[in-house]
């Protein structure tokens, strides 16, 4: 017979967005007229620019001409897509565009970059954390077995990051491992990592000679953008927050950097990303790891969606970076209006400066029975922040991706709900 | 330090396509103002019918209103779509449309099947064979070493298909193994298997509690298209080749099958393909795969392009589906215009007539000069025989997938060349 992969077995139970799902179905069964907010998943509702709509009619129209239809894709993505993202997000920081590899998006490269290690490979993660990395760790036979009561799987580092230590971790109490997960600005907390913050995790890879998995899927909602930029929401960015890992010393001999369309445009449909992995990377005895990279996306991965592309070549051009600009301004906006109003009403609120996320710490009670009482009371869905590792247990995630009009009634029901 | 999976080190050394690129450019080189037609790659080159470009364009209208925009589609795509694939290319099938997974096309879907098997299980290919299964197994660990004097990997079992069996191998021969691979019609032979002959192939993976992987990315250019369609191609189409192995009784519980919009319409850049994972398969003491499969679809994959969706329902469209007939039709008339043409010049010849490809033995020739002497004399790109495989010796493969005047041209220059 064929046997099951061991590793399926080890999942817990019940996935976060799935519990959420039936909490939500069972309370519109029994409230059937109530009309639920979402702003729990984080994702985008606003529509496009026009410059970009453009290039995808662009794309259409050139595949109905026998002169300009084009099959294949490069395996590594378009060499001009390539070129601007290296002179858009890489200025200065000395990324060649063949470090750069065009994909279909954030998750399904990382969980191709877990092909690249093998089952004995030690990986850490920060608690709380964004699902996908553990997933893509269980499947792939490194996370060891999961403790229901620790809620953790025991092959696996968790570094707290909590408002005691900054939301980020004390790494001298860190266990070396060979991968580092980081994310930053971090989903869910939406807090980000200032430069010396970055440079201590850069060092602490070097010295543990690991390898840096840097996620900056939300890198765009930050304080540093190109100086070309409409800095519309300067007043509540960082400007100490890098975009890049690259921003930092030593970093390209340490970390892959993984970015995507989907946050910064609103692609989260359309499907584009990108990973950089930096020829100074080496595994133990000099093998470049570009090398296995490029034979992965040659292999298991056939190139990212000619459409897409052209969509992804349109936002870089200078309307498109406005209308990038403009996009997440507004989800940054949506961002302060929720985190002042849960200020009003006393919580400690984090993140939702240099992210579209706020995370909101609730006393006294846990995450579910935040997330219950706001759907019950406010009828407005949020994220329990225990959905994402122990460390968020007592918080819930509240998302800045919705419309304007949806924030406001959804601020005003929670003001209303929990005031009373 | 971090070590490298050690599955890369046993890649061989060159991979085929570069191989054939690589000896183009010498060529090219040394001949600056020769004209090269390529019949090699199986790439499609035809422009995509109005009605699928008016899909493309119509979505992208929709991503730029407030009310037509979405964000993450659904990861195991859009119910209309799966609805239509049940529909179109599964009717009197019974397979479900919750059985059917929409990805970004059939290699990166084989990819992702080598992660629901741990690296002890075994696979048979057949040889010749597309080279995406082998390498997604060298990658996952389950191919073995690679033996360069026997030209294959140790732990792989080869499953003949030559002319001596009609390019079916001798199941009664053939070790068992846990899995598999089996496309047909073939890549790179062009040879459909019958009925009758999936029938003994499916009666063989029940006996020996096999999965089949069957890789059906060249279907539609068989013979027994749905009744509606036109059958532009009658002549030259065998009606006892079946699209799909699930024609055959018994097949649910031992196939998945891989399928792609790539070849069917000329989606190779716009990505866009399914796997369908019958609920009925299970694994020794009855898990049902299908769990596991969603679950990697969740974590490893996030939906395709929502662009490519809609191109894919308007093919399924009735005028759409005009337009895919007429296009495998076009492809086809090109396959049995070479395949002619090398059968005036003596040729043995094979497929090209449930397929684009055509299998050509060249006696008294290795593959590579056989190759290198059309480059030469008659600046055609062809594709040696022996890089798809040991059996691959002495046959090239040519392809329809081209224009019709650079087909034309190509016969006629072989002709010339050939005949001196």
């Amino acid at each position: 017979m064929v046997h099951r992969n061991g590793n399926f077995a080890k999942f817990k139970a019940n996935y976060l967005f799935v519990d959420i799902a039936n909490r939500r179905k069972a309370f519109c069964d029994a409230n059937p007229t109530a009309k639920l907010i979402s702003l729990g998943i984080g994702d985008t509702t606003e529509p496009l620019p026009s410059p970009i709509i453009d290039g995808f009619i662009r794309k259409a129209q050139d595949l109905s001409t026998a002169e300009r239809y084009s099959g294949y894709p490069d395996y590594n993505g378009s060499a001009k897509l390539r070129q601007l993202i290296a002179d858009t997000f890489y200025s200065n920081l000395e990324i060649h565009p063949d470090e750069i590899f065009i994909s279909d998006g954030s998750k399904p490269d990382l969980a191709r970059i877990q092909l690249l290690f093998g089952p004995q490979t030690t990986i850490a993660v920060q608690d709380p954390v964004y699902p996908a990395y553990v997933d893509g760790a269980v499947i792939s036979g490194k996370a060891g077995d999961y403790n229901e009561s620790e809620g953790r799987y025991s092959s696996i580092v968790y570094m707290s990051c909590t408002p005691e230590n900054g939301f980020f971790p004390d790494l001298s109490k860190v266990k070396r491992t060979h991968l580092i997960y980081f994310c930053s600005p971090n989903n869910p907390t939406g807090m980000a990592a200032t430069k010396s913050q970055l440079e201590e995790l850069v060092r602490f890879a070097e010295n543990n000679n690991s390898f840096i998995i840097f996620d900056a899927a939300y890198s765009q909602f930050t304080g540093s953008p190109p100086s070309f930029i409409l800095r519309v929401s300067e007043y509540i960015q960082d400007p100490d927050v890098p975009h890049s890992i690259y921003s930092i010393e030593g970093s390209k001999r340490v970390a892959f950097e993984t970015q995507s369309f989907s946050k910064l445009i609103g692609f989260t449909g359309v499907r584009l990303g990108w990973t950089v992995c930096p020829r100074k990377l080496e595994y133990e005895g000099g093998t470049p790891v570009w090398d296995d990279w490029a034979r992965i996306m040659g292999t298991c991965f056939n190139g990212p969606s000619n459409l897409a592309e052209e969509g992804g070549i349109a936002t870089l051009s200078p309307e498109g970076l406005r209308g990038m600009r403009e996009m997440t301004s507004f989800y940054l906006e949506n961002a302060t209006i929720i985190r002042e109003a849960m200020e009003r009403l006393g919580f400690s609120c984090y993140g939702g400066r240099n992210s579209p996320y706020i995370w909101v710490r609730i006393p006294g009670k846990d995450s579910w029975a935040a997330f219950q009482e706001l759907l019950e009371k406010a009828h407005v869905v949020t994220t329990p922040g225990v959905g994402f590792g122990r460390e968020g247990a007592g918080f819930i995630r509240i998302s800045g991706f919705a419309h304007r009009q949806d924030v406001l009634e959804a601020v005003a029901r929670i003001t209303k709900a929990l005031s009373n």
